[in-house]
């Protein structure tokens, strides 16, 4: 058997405890897979004396991870510190340089700097793997990558951060608002202290420009993806969605359009017999529509150490195996230069809630507004009045009642204006409230 | 760039004519990904004037694939034949025993051969490629091959004939019976003229064996599969299930108990909230359970010929790109010796149906032979007495009546022994229908 692969291991959280425990559990099998053993010989961390429950009593200790990547007793270096900037990206940078292949779970880098990382790994002869990077354990990078090489992918989609899927599932089956929901995920661990960058729909965004790049062949740009959070969802959207046979969640969409390839997370509204609609919790589920296979439809845990860790070792045994995988499937020269759809040229149904004073014509009047914009309604729903406190059953004149639209396809540009015409009209209270709905087999 | 990979293609029909159609439409992008170009250079079929609306004009024509896989100006060897003999296996010896890779959609002779030609094909330094042999256009293969290495499985299982599943959904949907519905099948070109390899389970536990020793790191074997068709399924046992909140399913199941490795294909009582309960039509869906992912699951088209002919093109590309994968995840030597698991030592749940005559003590009679083995119940239904044809609202007095049992898990043998005792009591009419439930998430 060949020597081991030596693995420099550069981060030491929840993943990275991980990592080590399933190297060491799986140690025969993946040698038999891989021809040598995958062996760990050096780690970083900030902190050395924190107990991980894990055996590194034989590795070599490096304070810095550039430091690490720099050791000359390491064959690949693996990255799960993340963020964009700072010792991640250094040390990714390093290992690079001396033509080291990297395994990284770092979305954040990539999705800045994926571009010119690939390149030099190309360069260098050597793979970036990041597996991990995109929904946790659900082996999507390497479907695109290989499984759909024969394939022109038309739209990849899915939910690819649990933390929002959990959000949106609780207030769902229990009618809590955002702020309640988000408190509960807290407490379970299931979001951050700032849990902005999630329920912002920023961590959404990064793995969605990766996939974008597998999918379309395209260089990754993130700073061209139209983002919404979910911070404004409140219950009355998810009660009407479930009316109309939808349900919310927080999607990342890239498709091939007549402008060019469209990138957008936001809140969308997905029929209830879509495969994604069934995604509860913090589960992911990425979908791929391409002209040979058709849709396929992968659904697993997007996070946690364990899930996260079998993607880094999946990819550190491509390492050990000798296979050498171009970063975005295929070299980074060959990736065309991703022309951006404008958000305004969206094409798609919209979900519309208004709230109007309860007078006569004030129907009338937003249905008008829509027609001047060219928007065909596929339906109107009309609540039932909110009754007065003091007097159940009896309402109150002359309070708002919402209004709930859903429109067939139209474009973004006609919606906003319209939305705007009709926010302008007196008898519309508060701004309306707009959900895209996605077209889902 | 490189040489083009010169592919000699054996079967013309709906596959392999949509592989050449693939490779046409996707040659820049496909060289592009592998470092150079994929070209069909010759082709073997039982009829050369036929026309399949691809040009063929540039490719050497071989009556015989034999003859094809000794060609000397081809690269690789796709076997699109079919069969688990014959033209198919001599022509992948043919093209083994030369050194070329090989990549084929043939489950039954990999069932079959499996073990021994992944020998050859170690010895040789190639690869058999067969993503196309399972769940036609999903990725299970390369999913347990490369992106669960990390992992030790211990289940795999899923709907791995769109055929079977295409017939039970129908007769769930329309509650017509197994014939009508396997009519309908044949009509729509869903099912074969002779359709027993299909509705018997051959063909899903043809499939389950390559999974099985994909997932397992065992040998393949076929032989050893307990197998059960769907032609007994009745719409009284779908309308049973529905009632009890489950949904019939043929899977194939492949898991590891304590006695060994379980592979069993049979009509399968499913939770109706889960994932592989709601996969519908000709659809197929595999799930894994691992130690380090959790539960993955893969939705997509079993069959087709472009879906098939997506996971073909993938494998070529594997090949252009020089990446050598053991057919099996391991090397054949290293393979375990499969030690099968009786099956009358499998656990589980059971719901059985049966008919009783209408007297005093009949259900007392069942429960008690059930309790003898050591048999607990979870719930009895006594059906709703059939009405009279004749008599709306009266009841035939002496006509037997339908219990349905559910029971809490059981071995297999206590089941067997419990329901011949059943059987043999007088009170008991017909012979008592089993379907095993599944344990799913």
């Amino acid at each position: 058997m060949d020597k081991p692969l030596r693995v420099g291991l550069a981060g030491l959280g929840t993943v990275g405890a991980a990592v080590v425990r399933l190297l060491h559990r799986h140690a025969n099998e993946l040698a038999d897979r891989c021809g040598r053993a995958i062996v760990v010989t050096a780690v970083s961390a900030r902190n050395r004396s924190r107990d991980r429950g894990v055996d590194l009593s034989a590795c070599t200790w490096h304070d810095d991870p550039v430091s690490l990547a720099r050791d000359p007793n390491i064959d690949v270096f693996v990255e799960l510190i993340g963020g964009e900037a700072g010792p991640a990206a250094d040390a990714v940078a390093a290992a690079l340089a001396r033509g080291l292949p990297v395994v990284t779970a770092n979305k954040a880098l990539l999705a800045r700097d994926g571009n010119a990382l690939a390149r030099i790994a190309d360069e260098k002869g050597v793979s970036i793997g990041f597996e991990a990077a995109v929904a946790g354990g659900i082996p999507i990078v390497r479907t695109l990558r290989e499984a759909l090489a024969g394939n022109t992918v038309s739209r990849v989609y899915g939910i690819l951060n649990g933390t929002c899927n959990y959000i949106l599932t609780r207030m769902e089956r229990e009618g809590l608002d955002f702020a309640a929901c988000l408190a509960e995920a807290q407490r379970l661990g299931y979001a951050e202290a700032d849990p902005s960058f999630d329920v912002e729909g920023n961590d959404t965004a990064h793995k969605l420009a990766l996939l974008t790049g597998l999918a379309f062949g395209t260089e990754i740009d993130a700073d061209a993806i139209h983002i919404e959070g979910i911070t404004d969802i409140t219950p009355a959207d998810i009660e009407a969605a479930d009316e109309l046979g939808y349900r919310i969640k927080l999607l990342g969409v890239a498709s091939r359009t007549e402008s060019g390839i469209e990138q957008r997370v936001h809140p969308t509204m997905v029929p209830k017999s879509s495969a994604i609609a069934r995604i509860d919790g913090v589960l992911n589920a990425v979908a791929v529509d391409a002209d040979a296979v058709g849709e396929i439809v992968l659904v697993g845990p997007g996070a946690g150490g364990d899930a996260t860790a079998s993607s880094v070792v999946a990819d550190l045994a491509d390492v050990a195996a000798r296979r050498v995988l171009p970063t975005f499937g295929r070299p980074a020269e060959r990736l065309a230069a991703y022309r951006p759809a404008r958000m305004r040229r969206h094409a798609g149904g919209y979900y519309v809630r208004l709230l109007v004073e309860d007078r006569p014509g004030a129907f009338a009047t937003v249905a008008h507004r829509m027609a001047e914009h060219g928007i065909s309604l596929e339906s109107i729903v009309q609540r039932r009045r909110a009754p007065r406190a003091d007097a159940p059953g009896a309402v109150e004149p002359s309070a708002a009642q919402p209004i709930i639209l859903m429109t067939y396809e139209t474009t973004e540009a006609a919606m906003r204006a319209a939305l705007a015409a009709v926010a302008g009209e007196d008898v519309v209270t508060g701004k309306p409230r707009m959900i895209r709905i996605e077209k889902l087999a």
